[in-house]
This record gives structure tokens, C-alpha cells and sequence, in this order.
């Protein structure tokens, strides 16, 4: 193997392919990346046995091979070589270092055989669709907040991803509850869609996917094996195991019949709510939320700090109810909606509230009370 | 006590204090800020026993007063209170609680008596001088890297500051070393200054007094007591406790004739050292320097990763040598070098090597070598 790359574009590369290798592996080979150079260019290769990433670059092969190299060293090296740098790499086959070489300076890296690296991409790919990045951008920003990181209730540990039909649209739906808030977003179902499984993707996937997706402009091609999900946009191949697991009946969580409504200025809120929460002790995080015709009273207490109160005005003419809630995650639903108004629809103290932004927006949340 | 104060300034007081606070405290009451409001303004005064601040703020005072309150939960609520509010502060003499009001928001923290709070301004304060702050600022800054983190040396875990000459020009000196590099750093002595005993100062005290003096434009008093020092600028006084132990003669430990005289780019070494260190071990970060006339070749090695090699141009003309050093002290070193070019004045392979700016550059740097 010899090329010539332009340090950008392998740094661009690397960078994204590091991402997905661990720090600390019991298998060693998991360290590593592994590069193929063919007369297409160069492929990088990254894995943790969960997830896999290939990305394709441009190179100037003038000797195909391939071999795999320290991915975290190398990043650290193409990194530190100067912006604007060409970089050498070559591999003799019978050889068992990397060389790199740019301008002065030089490197050889110790490299484990290619045969040893683990392949995830093999396995038959059934359903196929494409959807389009924004959606797919907004499917995981407004819900990756609510999943679970508690590994007893592995199924939760995802998104879970499912075609279904809202108000009689056909929409691909996510969904991500850690059991104490719930958060439920849907885009229109892109064509091919309608018969995929239910399917709950893994919270690591669904964060390094995110992040290689925040500059595509295309679509993003899904495809579902029994057992495994692969994207693929610009240069990149992403393939995951998805959670074996039932994901819960979440339905049966949101409350159809909450009928105390209020309507609040988001950020109005969210700021008391903060402030609020200074005097809320760390561990509970707790805060009590009356609410009458017209007025929202926040109060926190903590028996070592003290106590805060702090009114707001506010759309409301049900009942007055006094309601509990972990400020933090009010804030973090809070910080969700779209637009200037959060919709809150309430039952009692001890029941599910659901927030939305509107009564048929794209999203909606569920927050569990607490006692307070 | 009563009084209203603009958000802003109690803010910036509040981050000032709370700072020296630590978050963990044996005695409750070191979790407080002491408020006291005379005709003059608010007085704000946090201590951990060690190091000690008073902040004076001006503020429209209705009814004097003091008391004690959670230093941190303070400055939080403030912080969060919107910009250009103002806060009300109240406090009844026989009552626990001190009220904070802006706009609609109202807590009542938990206070502990006023009586109870350390005081650490009291003591006979003898020698007193003025430096000049951006004097102070350069005196810590391009010595404070090197004050040793090592406990059981207690007595270099701080800044050694002495008045002496250098070069038959009357200099305060700044001196910081952890056995393996040392930085010594000089300014021209401040009138006043030529009888102050040597002293230690805690890095706490130096790195919170360094944050408050970032744009101090005028002189910094300093006073100096048998145990204490103080430092008063701006609005601000600063009382310390001294390091009770001896400072090691360190000018024993800076060679007078090294001989071998390398002058190189600061930059292009520093790149270079980074880059190399890509390879060597995460614990000893050892590289190997070898220097040839007008050449300098980097390298290091790890049985795990493989090796680098990185050659730059260098003025030099004595014999080849061969010598390691910690490549973090030393991109550490060059990073404190102004200029274009660090000089490096070597004798061999297993004794300090010094570095400076220029043959007689305010700053001097000493770097012990390592086996490689």
C-alpha cells in the first residue's frame, strides 16, 4: 500500500472514524483502523463490534493494500501536521508498520493484521428507504434527550424508530423515555417506509450519527437487516446492531383526557424555573409548580439553603393544582418546543403531563410529576 | 440591613468571592459569603482559612447590617437573575434568613451568624510596596507552570518571590520549580520592595489573585506580616497566609557553563516536539533530541505505537549531542518563550539544560534532563 493524501481530508476522515474506537479495548485490533487503498481511493474502517463505520476519500493510490493502524495515534499525528500538509502513507505487505511521512517529519506505527479486523457490514439488508437529513436531524435532537442511560432497562438505552400513522398522516415516529419523562417526534414517512419493524437504535449510534449527519445536505439511506440498521450518505457507511428488546407499549403512558390546560411563555418559564431551582436541593432537583386562573407560582425549598418563590403570568382557567416536577427536565423539554408558547396539559398532581407546542405539532412530551 | 444593588455589579463580586470558597467545607460557615452594609456600600468577604477576600461594591443601603450566606446558592440565583435587574437584599437583625427580591422572584436563604465568620485580616502588616499590575501578571504567569503539585514538597507548591539583583540591577524575582524544570522570572525591583524577606506564596492565592488582576490598570499593593500577605488593588483585598518553610537555594541549580549553545525557532520546535510526542508513552512523554551543526532530530519511540522522527534546521555548532527530556515540560517552556527564537544552553546528556529568551532575557528556564 502507498498514497498520498492531503492531511485535510484525512483529518476530516479520521476524525470521524476515531469517534466510533474506544478508549480501552480487551481486543487490541479494536484499536485500530483499518485503511484500504484501492484504485477508488482510500477506505477507512472503524469498529467496536456495536457499530462500524467505512468512509471513502480521495487518495492518490499509486500501490493498493491494506493493514490496520493505531486509530487514536494516528489521528493525534494527522492533527499535529501542519494545515495545507501532503501525507505519504505506505504499508509493505510483509511488513508490520504503518510509515507516514510529511514534510521532516516521519512516523511508523505498529500495525495488526487486516485479517484479523472484524467485519460488521455482511448480513442481508431487507427494507431500504431514504430520508432526508433535516428529519432525521430533528427525529434525534428533540428526543435523544429522554433516553434512558440505566443499563437493567437495556431496551430503553435507544431510540426506537417506527412507522405509524398520526391524525391519519403516515409518519416515521421516534420515541425515547427513561421512564420519567418521554419524548415522542415524527416527521412523514418517506417512501418505503410503511413496512419497516419497529426498531430501537442504540444511544452510541444514534450520537455518532448525529454528529457525522450535521452538514449533510442529502438524503440518508436506511437500510434493516433482522438483527442490524445501516446509513449511508456522503462518503460514510454506518452500520449498528440494533437493541435485541421489546420497546414499551409508550401509548399507553400518554394521557389522552388531561384537561387542565395552560399556556406559558416558554423561555419566561424556563428562566424562573432555573432560577427557581437554584435553592432546590442537588439530588431531587425538585420544584412546585402552582398554578391558578391566570397566575403560575414556582417555589423550591431545601432544608440547608432556604427557599425561592417566583411568579408568572399565565394562560389558564381550570381548577387550581398544585404540581411537582424535577426542574431539570422540565427545562430540557422546555428547551425543545419550537416557538414562543409551551402547551401543558395536566390531570392532577400525581398523574403524566403532557407538553407540546401546539395541539398537533410534530412533538410531544410527556413529564412523570414528582411529590413534592 | 437593607439595601439595593444593580445586578451587574453584584454579580461581578459574587463570581470574585464565591471563587475562593471551596466546595467542600468542614466548618458550614466556610460555605458563606459575609455581607456587611454600612453607609460606605456592601462589603462581600469569603476566607478558607488560608486565603482570604473582602470586595467592597457600592450599593444604595437603607438600614446597615451583616450576616452570612451561602456563598455559591448566591451567586447562582444572581447569576441567573435577567440582566439589569435590580436586587434587594434584606436582613432583620434577630431573624435567619436573608431575603433576596428582583422583580418577581423572592428568596430567603439560611444564614449562619455573623460573629462566627474567620477573620484573616487581622495582624501587623510591615513591609508594603507597589508593583505594577501587568508587573504582577507577567511575574505569575511566566512562572506559575512550574510550581510543583507534589504535598509532601509543601514548600515549592507556591511562588518564591524575593528582592535581589541580577546583573547589578535591583530585581523582584519570582522563582517556581518542582524538581524536574524551574522557571525564574524577574521585574525591576518597586521602591519599597528592597527589604522584603523572601516569601512563598500558595498557588490558590496565586492563581485567584492572577484571575483578579486580569485588568487591574493600576498598582497593586502588597503587604507583607511575619505569616501573611496582602494584596489590595482595585476594590479588592486579598490576605493570604505565607508558606512556612524554606525555599531551596535554586540558584545552585542553575549551570553557569553550559556550553553548548542552540539557538532554533520557538515555533518550529514547539510543533515539531508536539508532533513526535504523538508517539511516546501517555506516562513518561519522553523524546530524545539530537543535535548535530545545523541540525536538530527529534524522536521517540513506543513499544506499543511505533516511532517518530522529525529533523529541523537549527544554529548550532559544538560537538553532537543526544539528550531526552519530558516533551510536555517542554513544549511547556517554549510556550513561555516571547520572541521568535529560545535559546538552549546545554553541557551533556544527564545534566539541566537552560533555556531563555535571549542571553539576558527577564526570564530564565531550567529543564532537567531525562534517560532515553
Amino acid at each position: 500500500m502507498k498514497l498520498t493524501i492531503e492531511r485535510s481530508v484525512l483529518l476530516k476522515s479520521l476524525g470521524h472514524v476515531q469517534s466510533v474506537v474506544e478508549r480501552r479495548n480487551t481486543l487490541p485490533i479494536l484499536s485500530n483502523v483499518k485503511l484500504e487503498a484501492t484504485a477508488e481511493g482510500l477506505a477507512l474502517n472503524a469498529t467496536d463490534m456495536d457499530l462500524d463505520i467505512i468512509e471513502r476519500v480521495s487518495a492518490a493510490v499509486e500501490r493498493p493494500g491494506a493493514t490496520t493502524a493505531p486509530a487514536h495515534t494516528l489521528f493525534e499525528i494527522v492533527r499535529k501536521l501542519p494545515d495545507g500538509a501532503q501525507v505519504e502513507i505506505a504499508f509493505e505487505p510483509e511488513g508490520s508498520q504503518l510509515t507516514l511521512r510529511s514534510g521532516r517529519s516521519r512516523f511508523a506505527l505498529s500495525c495488526l493484521a487486516v485479517e484479523d479486523f472484524p467485519s460488521m457490514a455482511d448480513g442481508v439488508f431487507s427494507n431500504s428507504f431514504t430520508v432526508a437529513a433535516p428529519d432525521l436531524r430533528a427525529l434525534i435532537d428533540r428526543t435523544k434527550f429522554a433516553i434512558s442511560t440505566e443499563e437493567t432497562r437495556y431496551y430503553l438505552n435507544g431510540i426506537y424508530f417506527h412507522s405509524t400513522t398520526s391524525s391519519g398522516v403516515n409518519v416515521l415516529r421516534a420515541v425515547a423515555t427513561d421512564g420519567h419523562r418521554l419524548a415522542r417526534v415524527e416527521v412523514g414517512r418517506p417512501e418505503g417506509a410503511d413496512n419497516m419493524p419497529g426498531i430501537i437504535v442504540p444511544r452510541k449510534t444514534v450520537l455518532e450519527l448525529r454528529k457525522l449527519i450535521e452538514e449533510t445536505g442529502m438524503g440518508v439511506t436506511v437500510s434493516l437487516s433482522e438483527t442490524k440498521i445501516r446509513f449511508a450518505f456522503d462518503d460514510v457507511v454506518l452500520t449498528s446492531k440494533l437493541i435485541d428488546g421489546t420497546f414499551p407499549d409508550y401509548e399507553r403512558v400518554i394521557p389522552q383526557d388531561n384537561d387542565k390546560l395552560l399556556r406559558v411563555g416558554k423561555k419566561l418559564f424556563a428562566d424562573a424555573v432555573d432560577r427557581v431551582s437554584a435553592i432546590s436541593t442537588e439530588k431531587s432537583r425538585a420544584i412546585k409548580v402552582a398554578i391558578s386562573p391566570g397566575l403560575l407560582t414556582l417555589s423550591a425549598s431545601s432544608p440547608d439553603a432556604g427557599s425561592a418563590v417566583e411568579e408568572i403570568e399565565a394562560d389558564y382557567d381550570s381548577a387550581t393544582i398544585e404540581i411537582g416536577f424535577n426542574s431539570r427536565y422540565l427545562m430540557e423539554i422546555l428547551g425543545q418546543i419550537e416557538g414562543d408558547t409551551a402547551l401543558f396539559a395536566m390531570a392532577d398532581a400525581a398523574s403524566p403531563t403532557v407538553i407540546r407546542e401546539t395541539d398537533d405539532g410534530a412533538a410531544l412530551y410527556v413529564l412523570m410529576p414528582m411529590r413534592v
